[in-house]
């Protein structure tokens, strides 16, 4: 006989991934596959639902799937399966996600924001376990944000709960991508940490050159600007530092609002620089009531790239999780 | 026979109200006194037992009271019947009010923040009422916060959750009573808009001394500068305004964070001035995700002065909901 379990898949802003994951939260395959954008809702759907068809035939017979679970970057209603919007897959809105794809695999189809998945897989299997509580930040090319109490996410009355990234942390501060100004993604975000390293290589205010070497080949990734910082580039540590002092902020708004068991901080730029998770806790706590201080727990999360597959599976296998 | 019920005491920066309230949420009699400080814990409690004491005797045997229920303010652990520290009667610290004051009433005592209190009070009887899910902003000396599921205060993992005054809001803004710069409370409270006029009468950078009649007799509270903007004075309206676009960004975090049901406005200063309420909507409105703009609910309170006893009574009343 066969082997049961779920396809979850995971929809970042660039790669998708694709895994069979059993009741057991083993992975017995994967897939990574380059992510698109579309101009149409249905454009999108059909092209998971081949990515999905494709995958599970490619894994033979052998595999039973018993539903389809999605992380979706952008805000999600997983009650009602449809996708608020989603900037990175083209600017698409209200999409009907669980019904529509449902339509086009025959099989049950949950829906969840790709960060709350993060937040379960972390719960099920990684650095939160065991937690009563926890509050998830992704810090990747945005922000996200998810809260789990008892292994449920709190969604909030129109589930969109979570998102931290759009907090505002400093009026008046930098415009985000959301276009208000000071949102903790402004400050943290790779985005953010490109756009500030770029303004302190320019000439500033103050009318002085840079004189750091290589500066005319601006990095375009953030990942650049942590090794420019590990490499003693001052600028580059400044712009960190600062995104750091300003994550730390967020920790600490978190703390005193949820006050959660622990606090995870995972995504892309928090693997690539151990040089934020540093300050910014340092900063938490400094924040944070003095007789509790003690009290503040912030971890790294512990599964990387395989949180957001795996909590969607989490969710996909027990639907009253949602 | 006599009526049954509990002893509900909200203990404000200011006043003491204390309240028989019934299981039906009916205050029977009332009294209101003067807050006092203290320089040990103990003073604190024999005062307070004393008040309780004389209030219940002088309600003679008709009312059988069942337990005592405390809304302190100060962040407390009510599961443990503790509060952490109460810097409004004398920077006291670790107060063990349930026990204490229970070897001295005689009576069963529960203790909660005073923002929980309220929210609670308004929950049980008020604007609140039905809502799945509330937070509630509580705008006065300080700013308060309580996050209400299911009629119950969602307390955290060390029973502080709810402090949304002591969330940063403007990084590097104005320094908070708490030590940390750019608090919502350094922003909105009465403490801060009565700091913000008076800078605003006081001769600025540009060097220009105030014209506005009265200025020199400058105003202590609150109260006055909202009058003063009704009657047409400039600088007290930009200052008012001011503070009401950064409770509208204290109340747009709480959505994109929480997204409850209902987000309610309540204390001292929001019943001082409807001036301030509907710019902060307006200011929280735009600030909100486009798609979701109609979804966010703002309110006033509706209990007035009793939301904190009432809230405190509905605690002791059922003591599943701690």
């Amino acid at each position: 006989m066969g082997k049961q379990g779920v396809v979850a898949v995971d929809l970042g802003g660039t790669n998708v991934r694709l895994g069979l994951v059993t009741a057991g939260g083993k992975v017995l395959r994967r897939r990574r596959i380059k992510m698109r954008t579309f101009s149409a809702k249905d454009g999108l759907l059909a092209w998971l639902a081949e990515a999905i068809d494709g995958f599970l035939s490619d894994a033979g017979p052998a595999f039973a799937a018993r539903a389809v679970a999605i992380g979706f970057a952008g805000p999600t209603d997983s009650r009602a399966g449809r996708v608020y919007y989603a900037p990175n897959v083209g600017r698409l809105a209200g999409i009907e996600v669980a019904s529509g794809l449902r339509r086009l695999v025959g099989l049950r189809v949950v829906v969840e924001n790709d960060a709350n998945c993060a937040a379960l897989g972390e719960y099920w299997l990684g650095a939160g376990r065991g937690a009563k509580s926890l509050f998830l930040f992704t810090v990747g090319t945005g922000i996200g944000g998810s809260f789990v109490v008892d292994g449920k996410v709190w969604r909030g009355h129109d589930g969109i709960a979570g998102e931290i990234g759009h907090t505002v942390v400093m009026v008046g501060g930098p415009r985000c991508s959301c276009g208000k100004r000071g949102c903790l993604e402004a400050l943290v975000s790779a985005t953010a940490i490109v756009r500030d390293y770029r303004a302190a290589l320019r000439p500033g205010r103050a009318g002085r050159a840079p004189r750091v070497a290589g500066a005319e080949a601006e990095p375009l990734e953030a990942k650049e600007v942590f090794e420019r910082a590990r490499s003693g580039d001052r600028r580059a540590r400044q712009v960190i530092d600062c995104a750091a002092r300003a994550l730390g902020i967020g920790i600490a708004n978190v703390f005193h609002l949820l006050n959660p068991e622990v606090i995870l901080v995972g995504g892309g730029v928090s693997r690539a620089g151990a040089a934020l998770l540093g300050p910014a806790t340092e900063e938490a706590r400094s924040a944070v009531f003095g007789p509790l201080r003690g009290r503040l727990r912030v971890r790294r999360t512990s599964l990387g790239d395989d949180a957001g597959m795996l909590g969607a599976a989490y969710l996909a296998l027990d639907r009253r999780r949602i």
